[in-house]
């Protein structure tokens, strides 16, 4: 199945997060559900908080890349266009908040599901969660950005 | 020279970001200066964004694990105790903002700057930015919570 990520233009395909290009990354892909963004992801045993439990900062970093696979779907969309058509969008975040609301127990794979808030002119707000075993343990919200056309070159 | 996260507990030492005991980590070690909080840290290569620039998710979980060694180094200072003192104060976070102020580039040491921005009770807000080369591109907030007792067991 087509990921959003999968059309993400190579010279821009690096992040951490979500790039394809990115041989040490998470490699995340983020796929339309209906009205909303689905990501599975399942931790490594070292990206741990206290024992048990999953770093925060994975979270944090997996409802970013998360947002902005939403946020390029929702544009698509907007346009009516198919996701990679040309011209093709890229997003990158602007801001990032998120909310711990309870611990994310380590162990099993993470649903990330996310929806569009807000689109505004190049920006668009998405909401997304962290669910672990059906449990929504974290919620977040990027300000995704339309990536500045001098970047990747 | 001592860092705040030389205090934390071993058996609650293994976050991803800031844990000694976390071979795979980041290990940041955070230290007081003055009346602010600095960390220094150099990225991997492939802790890339677009091409050039650094990981939003690596920025937002510096100041995540900045704020949480900020929060414990100011609860000792209000309690006029030493860091590390028993009882040990080890926090983690309630919720994380972050704004990207402009790309960061990737390739040299970023600092990490924190001051306490509001005691209340178990909880500390945290301020803090990455500069890169003297420039401030991210700015954050971290709400970070004394660690519930049970955890770490």
């Amino acid at each position: 199945m087509q990921a959003i990520q999968d059309s993400y233009p190579d010279n821009v395909a690096h992040c951490y997060g979500c790039g394809s290009q990115n041989a040490h990354g998470h490699r995340i892909r983020t796929f339309q559900e209906g009205e909303e963004t689905v990501t599975r992801f399942t931790p490594e045993a070292y990206h741990t908080a206290i024992p048990g439990f999953v770093y925060g900062g994975l979270l944090a970093s997996l409802i970013d890349c998360h947002g902005t696979a939403t946020a390029a779907a929702a544009r698509y969309r907007a346009e009516g266009r198919e996701i990679g058509s040309a011209p093709v969008l890229r997003f990158v975040t602007a801001s990032l908040s998120v909310s711990f609301l309870k611990p994310t127990p380590l162990g099993g794979e993470l649903e990330i599901r996310g929806r569009v808030k807000e689109l505004r002119g190049r920006k668009v707000i998405v909401e997304a969660s962290v669910f672990a075993d059906g449990v929504e343990t974290v919620r977040g919200e990027v300000v995704a950005a339309e990536m500045p056309a001098s970047f990747g070159n």
